[in-house]
């Protein structure tokens, strides 16, 4: 992998950068579409890259671990081509997820066992062989395996996970050295910042991840219930200390807003089930404000779904139109709003990047702010 | 409406055919996607246009009167805008829905009073007042209020549903002299057939509807439960009585085989919820027989979906893949595999099509026959 800081914006920590993979090019900051079990929910591969279009998707490691499992994605020659994706893809460790099965999992010094969501099997998730389990699915980038603590946490708590994640990153590194590309492209390695909500933990948690020397870092266990303060508060003691020549992925975050004003912190890289998951809810996104479909006062509105028309769904439907499909269940309008969502965070992004690079990023982004702040 | 019979197969009762409307040309023989409730169910416009082609879609009347609700359709300006549809469609008359709302549905010389299935509340549809819901709608071709019964069927049950239905005829007719178009352009009436599974009612009904001088002529009633023997039987006894010079449209059916052998007795149009529902429960339908994709089977076969490759979706992804999204009950697999299957049964018509024309219909249907039998 190979990152170049174009440039950074004089009036915040906004970056623009460029990172090249053997898949290709993300040109930073970016939005990564979050593709759960080999698929971005209820959208096509080529409504993912034509319409979409973004430079990176995430796949989850728990559920390609259970789903379509190890084995069979070896078979298919790794998660890429599986799916039929020849873009970036990036996988998280499955931290995240086996934290969330509270009271299925345990976790220990040597790893993590949980009961599986589906079948209640029992697993266990250790640094050593969640590392072996992204050599199979063969992402371009991926994760350290970490806890994820919760919100609020207790500070002992935070301190001692904290280190057993440190800990854990060492084992991560040291038995990924042993362990070949599957697939014939490399892999790019991200540790994690830990440390809950406090500004200490965070710090020793940034300098101890700096210090690993890998070629990019992550920020873990936000956006997990904290005020946006407070989350804000965090980026901003890390990305002080993580190098500025390496890419900085802020794991699980979040709304546009949340976006925007982490990307004025110096964050190149995002993912968030956010956008899909609201869609299927009938929540749609845009540039001045949130819209409920399902509302009442949409029903007789005519007018396209959007008509800045990011997507090709947003002008090819009338708002009037998608309410009726999610007033009679129909699978078209949860499509629809996640083609809008996801095509809106790309924008988003790829919008914050062309302002950082023409100078005017931070007004535009306290404009976009409040501007998206509405309620439609 | 306008209908160009160019050509009848010598070693079958098969016609290729052009109907010309104000929403453009429908090569007969052809099959009409379900666009129940204005979508078709996990397909967007674009892909239903682009990939699977069809010169025309249906709509149910049932469901478009209950929800979006003919102020809405008509504030829209009709169906065809309301979707984004610019190609025909057809609207059945809702007489085969509320039928099939048993125990919900009270039937007498007047219409049908109906508890809706949504939220219970009542309604009556007669002759008269289904005739104006479609004219609201907006659909290019509109069918006559019917009784359709069940099967098995009382002989004298559906001789007097029978009459009622020739009855309702004349009304639907008389009413529609009096009701003007609504969006400026053709709206063209079919009249149906019943009779159950009798010949000598089937042949009495379609002498009735034949006299009644309407553009086109359709048969309902079939694909009721009933042998496809008994229902190849009506079609004969009917087609032989329907004018040749208009277009037939068998409601319902069918199964590809279904299709094919009512090709052979003089059908041109066909509609059926099939390929679509089975799609939705992994039930993939080729040249070459039935998928069920849920099968273990497949687990493991990254070989295309169908290397006919119909539609863009067939090549795009693997039996494996597909598998795997039916597996994790991920959306996006009854999408492909709706594409899959409407796209295959619009090939099939436009195919026997072809071969009507080159002269070969019947040895290319017998071969066909034998092929789909199969499961894969
Ligand atoms: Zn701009
Ligand atoms: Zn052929």
């Amino acid at each position: 992998m190979k990152f170049d800081l174009k440039i950074t914006d004089p009036k915040s920590k906004a970056r623009a950068g460029v990172i090249t993979t053997d898949h290709g090019v993300i040109e930073t900051p970016i939005f990564m579409p979050v593709g759960t079990v080999g698929t971005v929910k209820g959208v096509h591969q080529t409504e993912l890259k034509n319409d979409i279009n973004p430079d990176i998707i995430l796949g989850n490691t728990y559920h390609l671990y259970l789903r379509p499992g190890l084995d069979i994605l070896e078979k298919a020659g790794g998660l890429h081509k599986f799916m039929n994706w020849d873009r970036n893809i990036l996988t998280d460790s499955g931290g995240y997820q086996v934290y969330s099965l509270s009271g299925r999992r345990k976790i220990n010094e040597e790893g993590v066992k949980f009961k599986s969501h589906i079948d209640g099997s029992t697993h266990h998730f250790t640094p050593e062989n969640v590392m072996e389990t992204q050599r199979t699915i063969g992402a371009d980038i991926i994760m350290a395996f970490d806890e994820c603590t919760p919100y609020p946490c207790d500070y002992n708590y935070a301190k001692r996970s904290m280190h057993m994640t440190h800990r854990w990153l060492t084992r991560c590194i040291n038995h990924l050295d042993k362990l070949p590309y599957k697939y014939g492209f490399e892999q790019t390695f991200m540790p994690i910042v830990q440390g809950s909500t406090y500004k200490d933990l965070r710090r020793q948690s940034a300098e101890y991840i700096a210090n690993s020397g890998q070629q990019a870092n992550a920020i873990g266990g936000l956006s997990v219930g904290e005020p946006a303060e407070e989350m804000y508060a965090m980026t901003e003691v890390v990305t002080e200390i993580l190098p500025e020549d390496k890419p900085r992925y802020l794991m699980g975050v979040g709304t546009p807003i949340n976006i925007l004003e982490n990307i004025a912190l110096g964050i190149d890289m995002f993912d968030c089930v956010m956008p899909t998951r609201n869609a299927r809810n009938g929540m749609l996104f845009t540039a001045h404000g949130s819209i409920n479909i399902k509302n009442k006062k949409w029903a007789e509105d005519f007018s396209p779904i959007d008509d800045m028309g990011i997507t090709g769904v947003d002008t090819m439907y009338s708002k009037a139109y998608l309410r009726h499909l999610f007033a009679a269940k129909e699978m078209l309008g949860k499509q629809i709003a996640s083609i809008h969502n996801l095509g809106f965070y790309v924008w988003l992004t790829r919008e914050a990047r062309k302002h950082i690079i023409a100078g005017d990023f931070r007004e535009w982004k306290d404009m976009m702010v409040k501007q998206m702040d509405k309620r439609l």
